[in-house]
């Protein structure tokens, strides 16, 4: 056993500490490179609480380490792997509920309890946590809130920053911090956390707010003959200021995905389906259900269904939640974008999307969040086979291109982590790097904080290298 | 004229630099000092746009004068007054609407835009600007994003942090960054400036979301024997999962007040008034009120006046906003406390401070958003009588002590400015306080952006003098 690993067992016990081959070839990918990329830590450590993760980074710093904090490695853009190696930080022992304070509203949590843990727990208290990623079934509230994480809900409620009112977080030199709520003061350093992927500091313990469940739901489904139809639909329901709580949309190729599954589509054959979730109180989503309807069938849909009761809701949504399943069944491998451009021109991505897929010969879903204008284009491709990966990566390329020259943004929802790091720089500019890498250098001044994620290095020229390198390279 | 003035009008014309004492007079207080204190600044400049404020920002860097941005001075911490002189950077020419973008639901506007002015454009598309501080009419949308201002309706809808999206910043050597929304990216250094009072950068643009208009408003208002009353309205509130739109509560003494100006009181002779506010579609509020009336009956309301229309609403608001003149009537000078409680322990403080007041022989009017548990308890002084001002502050301490001892926080919206700095430290620790000072000296390395504000001078040990400053010394 290393040094490393013998002082990090001395902090949390010798069976908190994996060393072996095989466990850190489980640890070498995530969602994203789950059928590619390995990168191989050096030890995974599994702290039990705030104290625990402390005296992990102490030894990380003393033994100057990188240290790459994880939750359940549900990202897709590779923010949890060791790239460079170094220790992976695995929160996912951390799932205690430290404090139900229904009266205030709030939930604190450790950063590895699992998102649908918080939303039961909101629900037991007939309180509600809106911010509901797909992967919230298996995906860490803390990693959620290093992402900044939203979901389907996100059009009417925010994401995961406007739920989040206090923090614990560990330092890089194993300092603790509270932050917001509670702690006071710092509310803007809580808020500069949350998205940061780790790279800042590592979030131990998580305060949420939350809200009133709502005592209603209903969904509405809206066939249409492409995605033309779709777009029309949201700006339908803009105009008519309704905004409902998701807005959701399946192309046609993701439909056809999950019917060939056996599963139930629910428009077979259409060229775009979007749902439309709505809640409040009984009369007032009765009242909305006529009024999107109206909407829907302004915009040219081929057939609206109304869902009457939550079997038949649940029936509308299952076909949306089955995407990731179907596409996987189609092709082993996929290469999925997450990307966001104004609302009005889903449309026009999704056939930039189509045409570069068939350019580069790999076939393309795609389905997203239509009322923030969040589109997931995912370009299906198999990795065993020569060039597909790269046949991905060009298409994928060519989305990303249009998404910026519309103005949109290529993290969507899913971070930045190493993937999409070499778009970051077109598409902040030079003076808001050197803001961010000036942050980082403040907090995390010798970069063990997940490095490699998020923030472009910078360009080492002659005057940015610092003159003890220069000195030491002279000698 | 001196060099700095020069060079300033250099880059925004004469007749935009004011350096006559009696211009200067008119910047040294806002609106904490405007009885009280005064702090002359070197100079006022008023830039037109974005550009002009990296140009001054890079004259004063050249020159290593200090900058004070500042929109209204309604700000009640002294934020916006330059402490040891400096130049005043008046935003208040840039009220440009840049985009007024209905389609996506947001607004571009100048930061020294009117917050009211925000709620109008809204407004003119069925759209809704939620946050709503109590000096709306005239304070800058920039000052709102500084302090992250919130308001009566922050208790359903939050506060500025929560409605923006984007920004155009200025940093201390006068770069221009674009962070959030359309720039993408950067998004938590976006939220990071929300709040940070001017002490990171400036904030020239600013892109905010929207929300559908409600179709219905409805008021309650409830009358209490004492401030327990009140309390328990606000947990029955909760306890039936309710959340308003505003949840307000005035104590006895600024009824009193309010009575004393002859204006209508709604409650004369009442030991607390709440008010409730209610938003949504007609049949959902109509509901709401039925149930919050069984809710304030049920805490003990010796009353509740229900608004049939928009008229009897605006009256029974009326008391609420003239609490201010009213206050100001009764006596010149205020200390005007702005801390932020538990939700269950409103009442336990107000009792502290009534008995902190009759200790030191200040009166006390309270109220505040019961909701969110902020309290502004407002000592009455005369600044022209003798320890009238040591007597506020006395009874203020004690407060904050109370405060402190329940978990709750002195900023409750207004800001640290310089007023708080003395009590930031108990507060935050000195692991977050060494952590603001990091991010600041990244930002801001000279120090120059508005200085002695938020956050409290690191202590001068001798390990921590630069080195040219001890040969400096030694010489």
């Amino acid at each position: 056993m290393s040094t490393l690993a013998r002082d990090l067992a001395a902090q949390v016990g010798p069976s908190r500490v994996m060393v072996r081959p095989a466990d850190l070839a489980s640890y070498a990918f995530d969602a994203f490179g789950a059928a590619g990329e390995r990168h191989l830590p050096d030890a995974i450590v599994f702290p039990g609480n705030t104290d625990e993760v402390s005296a992990v980074m102490r030894v990380c710093a003393h033994h100057g380490v990188p240290v790459v904090p994880r939750g359940a490695g549900t990202g897709y853009a590779g923010g949890a792997v060791a790239l460079g190696g170094g220790v992976v930080l695995n929160l996912c022992r951390m799932t205690r509920v430290l404090a139900r304070e229904a009266d205030a509203m709030r939930v604190l949590v450790e950063a590895g309890t699992i998102t649908a843990q918080v939303h039961h727990l909101a629900a037991a208290q007939r309180l509600y946590y809106p911010p509901d990623p797909g992967s919230a079934p298996t995906s860490t509230i803390g990693g959620n809130v290093a992402c900044n994480a939203s979901g389907a809900h996100h059009l009417l409620y925010g994401g995961t920053a406007d739920y989040l009112v206090g923090a614990t977080a560990v330092l890089a030199d194993g300092r603790i911090v509270r932050l917001g709520e509670g702690a006071d003061g710092g509310a803007e350093l809580l808020r500069l956390l949350c998205g940061s992927e780790g790279t800042l500091a590592v979030v131990t313990e998580v305060l949420l707010r939350l809200v009133p469940a709502p005592a209603t739901r209903a969904t509405l489904a809206a066939a249409y003959d492409g995605m033309q139809g779709a777009t029309d639909a949201a700006a339908a329901l803009v105009a008519a200021r309704i905004l409902p709580a998701a807005l959701e949309v399946i192309d046609g190729a993701a439909l056809d995905a999950v019917a060939a599954t056996g599963a139930d589509p629910v428009a077979p054959g259409a060229g775009a389906l979007v749902l439309v979730e709505l809640e409040g109180d009984a009369t007032e989503v009765a009242a909305q259900v006529a009024a999107v309807r109206t909407a829907l069938e302004g915009a040219g849909a081929t057939r609206v269904i109304a869902a009457e009761d939550e079997q038949e809701s649940h029936r509308l949504w299952a076909t949306r939640k089955a995407i990731s399943a179907a596409v996987a069944a189609v092709m082993i491998g996929k290469v999925n974008e997450d990307v966001c451009v104004p609302r009005d021109r889903v449309a026009e991505l999704v056939t930039v999307a189509r045409a570069a897929g068939e350019r580069h010969g790999v076939p393309v879903v795609t389905f997203g969040h239509l009322g923030d204008g969040v589109v997931h284009a995912t370009f299906l491709i198999d990795p065993r086979r020569r060039g597909d990966r790269e046949r991905g990566d060009a298409a994928a390329a060519k989305v990303f291109g249009a998404v910026l020259d519309m103005g949109g943004s290529l993290t969507g929802e899913h971070g930045c982590g190493y993937v999409k790091l070499p778009f970051v720089e077109r598409q902040l500019g030079e003076d808001t790097l050197r803001l961010m890498r000036r942050i980082k250098a403040s907090l995390d001044p010798r970069g063990l904080l997940n490095p490699g994620k998020k923030i472009p290095p910078a360009p080492q020229t002659p005057a940015e290298v610092e003159p003890s390198a220069v000195e030491a390279a002279a000698h």
